[in-house]
């Protein structure tokens, strides 16, 4: 093994979803997902150094541990959400809503299901839940993976698009991961360069900084990767030097906010069984009018919360059409069922609106689950 | 006093205030602030006789007042961040995301205030901090009155504007007040028909349902009015009865949200000096990411909560415009300044998203103040 490939969120197969075949398209898009696939090799190699690592000096990394955070949250809500817009401008403006709202509240992961999709599929076979109506789904994943890219990676992984064509008008996500190009930080998204790297040397990273990075390591250009600067940098160098680390990093260890991975799930369903986290939900919260009063509830410790939000006709369509849920009652699939906005004013809470005021309900409730142990702040 | 002139909601001379003088706007403008000061007078009128009884009858009065809701709850924002919409279409649409924010959280009254303006002028008189930039103001203000209009009045109070050109793209408020034609409830907004009423009837009011109501008096055709429907109606009748109730009779005394007034404030001072209550504001609340944590703050009891937020450079720039305001820090302003988002993952809030996440953060320390008295559920 004298050449790894790279890391970095394997971006779940996305872009090879649509339903008119597109050969030359397709082919672009296995190449993608080789590319994925080395990825996701890279970051469980990653993940076994570290592992050893952290077995060796178990106290570096009980200090590391207190100042990262170790949950993670993810948020699911249906594509056709998109469908309720007037206009294409304003589709793209409801799904930047969305992202903004997720980010406000540093959400980890956003699953966006098929409201409509019955059956569970792995989204890495035949997607066929995505007629014309389900590319709202797609064009949904889509805009929110174009906005969690940093701004000076965006050329590169996201192509002229007609599902982009609005995108100009998307209010900035202003994450701290969105780096300014003087902005000091210990991590970095990049992308590798297509310079052929010297004999025993890393490979050369683009960080959007006025220098580019030499990491540890070769890899095929072209990747996204998530970058730990070297704590001190020569100031003569023509470069910067820094170690590729996997993407969670920045969080579970710096306790920084990182941006968000996006997830299709053809129904329901899948949003609980295809979780990336290996140990799944252990808190799983519906939302919705007919739900529980939020000011009583009191979250249970958790590793990975995930909220869910209905679409137009709330979560029930969801569970009617899908048919590996017996329970026709939304309540029973989740550990809570949550009305987050007790007497609202308006009749109806549009699921843009929920997501900002469920979030800002259990973002005291979140805090409080981990103020006594660390992570919480 | 045999005819009385009527009800509701004082617009506050907003139509007055363009800066190139169109003669014959002017005096369409005149004229309707002249049916606005005899709408003022009549709800002075109500007030009063409301009183007199309320003295008389004091038992029945307070198994009422426990129905109702006995405080106001009101949102202070400038109209500048219309400027920060990138199209017409969108700054529209960002007016209707101001308006349902609030109505989602059951918000008595919004003032729009110019975050450049330097002094304290009445609204009533000349308005001169609105030129082209102020232009937001105006139509921020002329967009949240033009959805709290109840659907069916709307071609009667909102004639063809271009403020209002976008309307289509607004989504609706669905607010309790916003009545379906069928849809059976105490109150209902309406305007007086132009039918000359006969000797000794009261005037036949348009209430959006299939028969017009025959209120307790005369009133001047095209005033906007709230109706108390009577609790019995004959079926047979042409005609539904009901009696005129000063506006803020259904909140009060029904405990029923029923939308909210607009005020436009000339600067920062004259939102807390121009209240449009007797006692003014008890409790405000200045909002900002340079606030104490929301989490460790407790409200006290109050009749008339004022919110307060920023535009895009904060409530520092509207205290730094203001001549009237000796302080330069904004928290001093205020009983309370808060930071209602603590650890927020982007590194800004937008105004329309601080409205969500504040009014769900202060929604259960709202409920919390009137928990063991009245009014609060
Ligand atoms: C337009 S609403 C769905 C309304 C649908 N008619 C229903 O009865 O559920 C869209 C989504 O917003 C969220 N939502 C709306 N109001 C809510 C509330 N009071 N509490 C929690 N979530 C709410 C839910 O996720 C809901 O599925
Ligand atoms: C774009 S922000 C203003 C940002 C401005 N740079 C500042 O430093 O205040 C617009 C408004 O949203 C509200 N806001 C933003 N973040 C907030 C937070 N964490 N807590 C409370 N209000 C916030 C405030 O009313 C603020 O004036």
């Amino acid at each position: 093994m004298s050449t790894d490939s790279a890391a970095k969120k394997p971006k779940p197969a996305l872009f090879q979803t649509e339903v008119k075949v597109n050969w030359k398209k397709r082919k672009a898009e296995l190449k993608e997902r080789q590319k994925e696939w080395k990825r996701a090799k890279l970051i469980k190699q990653l993940e076994k150094k570290k592992q050893r690592e952290a077995a060796e000096n178990t106290k570096d990394e009980e200090i590391q541990v207190n100042k990262g955070r170790s949950y993670t949250v993810s948020v699911a809500l249906p594509g056709s959400v998109l469908d309720n817009a007037q206009s294409p401008e304003l589709r793209t403006y409801l799904a930047g809503q969305i992202a903004r709202a997720c980010v406000v509240f540093s959400v980890d992961e956003i699953v966006v299901f098929d409201e409509l999709g019955e059956d569970v599929k792995s989204i890495e076979g035949e997607f066929k839940g995505v007629g014309k109506k389900g590319h709202a789904c797609i064009q949904l994943a889509r805009i929110l993976q174009y906005m969690e890219c940093p701004q000076y990676l965006r050329k590169w992984f996201f192509p002229v698009h007609k599902d982009l064509q609005y995108a100009g008008l998307l209010n900035p996500l202003d994450s701290p991961h969105h780096m300014r190009i003087d902005e000091e930080s210990e991590y970095r998204e990049g992308r590798v360069l297509n310079k052929p790297p010297k004999q025993g040397k890393g490979s050369l990273v683009n960080c959007g900084m006025r220098k580019d990075v030499r990491i540890d390591k070769q890899l095929q250009p072209g990747l996204r990767v998530t970058v730990k600067l070297s704590k001190t940098q020569s100031q003569e160098s023509r470069l910067y030097k820094g170690v590729v680390v996997p993407p969670h990093v920045p969080r579970s260890e710096g306790g920084l906010y990182w941006g968000y991975t996006v997830r299709l799930a053809s129904c329901l369903s899948s949003v609980f069984t295809q979780s990336p986290y290996k140990e799944g939900y252990d808190l799983t919260v519906g939302t919705s009018e007919r739900g529980t009063n939020v000011d009583q509830a009191t979250l249970s410790p958790f590793k990975h919360l995930l909220v869910v939000f209905g679409g137009l006709q709330g979560l029930e369509a969801s569970v009617d059409a899908d048919l590996n849920l017996d329970a026709t009652d939304p309540s029973l699939l989740f550990d809570m069922y949550l009305n987050t906005c007790p007497s609202q004013g308006s009749r109806t809470i549009r699921t843009e609106e929920a997501i900002l005021i469920s979030m800002a309900a259990l973002r005291q409730k979140i805090t409080a689950v981990f103020s006594d142990v660390s992570g919480g702040s």
